[in-house]
């Protein structure tokens, strides 16, 4: 019988040899997408599908091993590279090669108001992924700014879509660069953490269209992701993660999504839905190792074994099936099997300096009477630095945006690294904020507990208030539990910690005080009167101080704008006037298309700071209005111009907006919509002409009866401001 | 001041799209591979520098991550993949994607004596290997079978250093050529484990060249392994791992090898003679994570810190680490940043198939009285399995070797496999094995412990042995302590657990006596005559109990061969009987070039079974010996050539041997040597004539005098044999 030795070892051989001549079309990058995923496809079994379709361990799904196809490693999240976790288990896994640098906050870039940061933003932390072999990004995040209390509004990009739009396609076009896909999230309606998991959201056609999607339709259609994680939530008593309405009707077919839809953790909760509507991946958050019924527990999973066996019975197809396994595979096609993709780069100074640069353009000066700032060497010897948030870790908490990083600059340390010799630099804490969580990283050689009074430690700051030139108070939100963090909503607009009754007393105490408010929310600030100078200074990620110390100084002539509404108080935010938040089972969105700035537009609310406000060191002109047509047709372009001059002593930028308001409407609409921003750098005495080209989209609504967009005919304005309130002018044009 | 937001960000952009349109040299995979290395070594901080020289966890050593240079991830062990390891802990991290698939020990590979079966390993190997994401495969293992007691001997190649490093180039190729490399160990004169760590080994130089290295010097310039593991043990008093004779003058100087050296896990001693004395990486054993007087522990390998100080200090310079970062650069060319490398495979079917192919070639058949083998299902109804090695596993344990497997087929299960419902298989475990260390797996529905006394498990042996129409006894070592297994040597030649006397008595219980022999050294067996047929079965991996079924049935015809002498006593070993093993703090190769079957042929001893043996269920006859010439000059090449023929009545596989006997020598030279080796598969009846390439080297002894080869003119034999005692023939020739 050696025949039978013979015929084992040269087929054996043999099909080594013939695999090395002749590639199989899969493997065959010359080859065209779709003929490579159809060849892979017709080589796997069943049960190599099904494996591939749902988690292996807590951020890694299956390859095909037999194929030579890699396994998919997500990592959160939108702002740096997780660190590796053990298998199973949340716990870190103590390794000493993931300390990332972290980037500032989505709301921190949205505020950039820069498309090139966020190229920026994701080409540097989509290095970082691809060097950390993840070939899925957990992020970013386009859920819109409803209400202030959201708990994970700092992972988004404010409260309009259209600017989300315009800062999600280049952060996709940068991370992918890398050969590592951006999985946007949270797809869609995920507008709070209450009940996150079983709420039903209730929205009308219009607000779904025109405000909810718009930024997940710019980042599939225009920056091209590769992969797209659905929402805990429910729409239409659906979950969203297997929602026939949200990732069958409008994904794959209104918008030809041909990328990966992935469930967000344990969002998954029943097989035949996850089957036939339009999820690809699960992945799961409670998993609890081997102790389940079978003997691997992912085994247990929705689309594990229970998808099988209903194969098996007969019960359903494998049509859908093969479905999501192409799209599974294009992804391997587009980042682990992308032969040219880079290599990628982790934790360096190059990232750091993006990260900072990112910052710094992100920070926004709210307030600056009598130009309190920047900083001035020569008057203020001594600065007390006052407050927690001068000395805590932002990068460390809030859920699964956590991160383990290389550094983290403080304020206080930013503020030291900036004086350096030339003057003093005094700190008091203030107050101590909460301890809940496990997050709670407290750096610059501050003890985490304080068993000082509240009094105690208020009477040490206004003590050290009173001995100094200039009081900065750093203070706001932090990531613990029901504040700025996954998981729950905050309870309140107010500062938590008794900060509203010490930044009073501290303006008391030094009339030169400045409010740095670290946070990812709009917070109400009831003393905002008292405090000559206010800089929102969100999560700024590893550079966070030395960011701040710029602003402060005047390293940076601060340019960053506001993406979302800072209301006086919350009853002023649409969604808590109409008691339409959080709801319990279900909450409905009831005022509809009127979120943000155009609630408060509409009802004439005057907020404490307004959408898309922002100030500088220097001042700007704004002259020339003027469009290039009166009339336009429906498939023009009308372009408006308006001349931007630097008339200020400091070199500086200025985000120019355009709104467009639809004067006469079949249906209503907001006074004015954002429909677009440049960001434009002008030297001292410099003058530049910027440019908007106005097209059919740009003046539609969303017709929910003919379920289409609508550019009604008639007059319209396009506004030019320096924020929402802040108007320069407008011209006025007709659409026929 | 904006002007610095603009400059950095303009800087920042600029830079990414340079580095796009203008790939750096080191990137450029069109660029020789020297001058990648010198531009990436030119961009390269000391630091960076010191910190590729040594590990970073258990099994990896950092890239460089600015430079997207990846991280360097080594895997045991030469059989298969090891499972995943915690970061610095040896316990296993519990991931559930890397159970592998087996592969035979070495010993058995070597015992196929077929190169296309070590290319075939090495492939399908190394496709696990890159499958996993590993760049370095800790193995093969070379070290020559010196005594029958070391530990490790299973994982080498027998006691030929021809044959060894034929067989270790294909091996190597087949691995690298999925971007995977090899790391041949150790390197060098590590033949035992008995104080492996503080042993000095002193060999002459002829014993040296002619025996320990030339496997090695094969696999550095025939097969091209771009990494080599240094030894344990020392030699001429410096250890192994940093040893200026062996890796600066041999390795590096003589052999010109440009690949990386590592050392074996905590063979590194000192910092200065690992910076002068040509290590590239140090890893370790015996790290404790992060409890060292530094922050991270590996900060305090020899070549961390230390070395960095020394240079700050100016006590050495940089030339030598420079030299390091370039093999190991070298290395990430090859491998992780070879962009056209396939991308593996893991745990499939074809591997096992592979595995099982290999396996069953390199079963050795060492007796068959009156043909009772192949079983006959005629007349073999009631088959007996005896013998605790029938259950147990053996894919784990035995040291860095040891596995998790995907499944291993216990001999049990493959007998019972092969039965189907044509005859009854049953069994007794006839002996209990020691349940030392952690690796004591057993298979086949059988409990580890079993509370029985020896009497009564022999009883039942004898009872089930005697009431059977044929008996099967699978027994022989195990892998744990002080057996085939890593740390410790055997303490003797004995088979253990009174396997001997159960053995003799199962012969007198039942005349239709199989032994199975499963080990990765020889045993005594002192039984030998009463048993009519014995079978050496090796470490199989996960196909181990089908391979060794096919075997038995006939569905395969044996054709394995001994890759070292099985003496009948171990004082006939040439080391035991210098009682120069295994020594204290130093061993003396007393022996010299003289070890297995040179000795044995020097001594006229006569071995229980020769190096080389091996029989076949069918016959063949040689014949028509003859060369192409009757003198041959230095340069020139003699042709042997011999008939032949399967005269038998199955289809088999011979492996036909040349050996080279020098009859007239100035220095002393065994009676004859290995230089060639051919298996041939014959039909019946079939006849091939097997020619043979003599060369210059065949003919050549290193002279310590001249420290050079001499191939000396006078007159030489060529002798064909079956085993290195069965010889069919041979020619004389003279060289001038």
């Amino acid at each position: 019988m050696i025949r039978k030795i013979t015929l084992a070892c040269l087929l054996l051989l043999a099909f080594n040899a013939k695999a090395q001549q002749a590639l199989p079309i899969y493997l065959d990058d010359t080859k065209p997408m779709e003929e490579r995923v159809e060849d892979a496809l017709s080589k796997m079994t069943t049960k190599e599908k099904i494996a591939m379709i749902h988690a292996q361990s807590k951020f890694s799904s299956p390859g095909v091993p037999r194929l030579g196809i890699p396994e998919n490693w997500m990592t959160d999240g939108p702002h740096g590279i997780r660190p590796e976790v053990l298998w199973d288990e949340w716990e870190q896994a103590s390794w000493t090669n993931d300390s990332c640098i972290a980037f500032p906050a989505l709301t921190a870039l949205s505020a950039t108001w820069n498309r090139d940061m966020a190229l920026l933003y994701g080409k540097n932390l989509g290095e970082e992924a691809r060097y950390r072999n993840k070939n899925v990004l957990l992020g970013p995040g386009v859920n819109i700014y409803r209400s202030p209390l959201n708990g994970r509004n700092f992972e988004y990009m404010g409260e309009d879509p259209f600017l989300a739009g315009e800062m999600v396609v280049p952060y996709i076009k940068g991370v992918q660069s890398n050969g590592v896909a951006t999985c946007v999230k949270h797809f869609a309606l995920n507008n709070q953490e209450t009940n996150r998991h079983g709420v039903n959201v209730i929205v009308d056609d219009r607000a779904l269209y025109e405000i909810y999607l718009p930024a997940f339709k710019a980042a599939v259609q225009e920056g091209g992701t590769w992969a797209i994680m659905g929402a805990y939530n429910k729409y239409k008593g659906q979950q969203a993660c297997h929602n026939s309405y949200l990732l069958q009707d409008i994904l794959r077919d209104e918008w030809s999504f041909d990328g990966v839809v992935v469930a967000d953790w344990g969002g998954v909760h029943d097989t035949k839905e996850a089957i036939y509507n339009g999820l690809d991946i699960e992945f799961g958050t409670w998993t609890d190792g081997l102790t389940w019924g079978r003997s691997n527990a992912y085994d247990n999973y929705y689309m594990a074994a229970p998808y099988l066996e209903l194969i098996e019975a007969g019960e359903v197809g494998t049509k859908e099936l093969d479905d999501k396994v192409r799209n599974i595979l294009r992804l391997s096609f587009r980042t682990t099997m992308d032969r040219n993709r880079p290599f990628g780069s982790f934790g360096t100074d190059a990232h750091a300096k993006a990260s900072r640069a990112i910052a710094e353009e992100g920070i926004v000066l709210l307030k600056n009477k009598n130009s309190l700032l920047p900083l001035d060497i020569k008057k203020h010897k001594k600065i007390a630095v006052i407050g927690e948030n001068a000395v805590k870790m932002m990068t460390v908490g809030g859920g699964s945006s956590s991160l383990k990083v290389r550094y983290e600059v403080s304020p206080l340390d930013g503020i030291k690294n900036r004086a350096g010799n030339d003057f003093e630099v005094v700190y008091a804490r203030g107050y101590v904020g909460d301890a809940s969580g496990d997050y709670n990283g407290v750096v610059s050689g501050q003890n985490l507990k304080d068993d000082r009074s509240a009094a105690e430690l208020r009477e040490e700051a206004l003590r050290v208030a009173k001995d100094a030139d200039i009081v900065v108070f750093v203070g706001g939100l932090n990531k613990s539990d029901f504040q700025d963090s996954e998981g729950n909503d905050r309870k309140e607009l107010e500062l938590p910690y008794g900060q509203n009754e010490l930044i009073s007393d501290l303006a008391k105490a030094n009339s030169k005080l400045v409010d740095v408010n670290i946070s990812g929310n709009a917070v109400a600030m009831p003393w905002e009167k008292e405090v000559p100078a206010i800089v929102q200074g969100w999560f700024l990620g590893t550079e966070a101080g030395n960011a701040i110390a710029s602003v402060l100084f005047g390293d940076v002539n601060p340019s960053g704008k506001l993406t979302f509404t800072f209301p006086v108080q919350l009853k002023d935010n649409a969604a808590h006037a109409l008691n339409a938040f959080p709801g319990d089972d279900e909450v409905t969105y009831k005022e509809s298309i009127f979120v943000g700035y155009r609630w408060h537009e509409k009802q004439n609310i005057k907020p404490l700071f307004p959408f898309g406000h922002g100030l500088s060191y220097t001042t700007f002109k704004y002259s020339d209005i003027k469009a290039d047509k009166a009339t336009v047709n429906q498939d023009e372009t009308l372009r408006v111009s308006v001349k931007v001059k630097n008339t200020g002593k400091r070199d500086g930028a200025e985000v120019v907006q355009l709104y467009i308001s639809d004067t006469e409407s079949s249906l209503p609409r907001p006074i004015k919509e954002l429909k677009g921003f440049e960001k434009v750098y002008l030297k001292v005495g410099e003058e530049k002409i910027v440019t908007f080209s106005i097209a059919k989209e740009d003046l539609s609504y969303f017709d929910d009866k003919k379920h289409q967009w609508v550019a009604e005919p008639g007059s319209f304005r396009a506004i030019i401001g320096a924020s929402s309130q802040d108007i320069k002018g407008d011209v006025r044009f007709t659409l026929k």
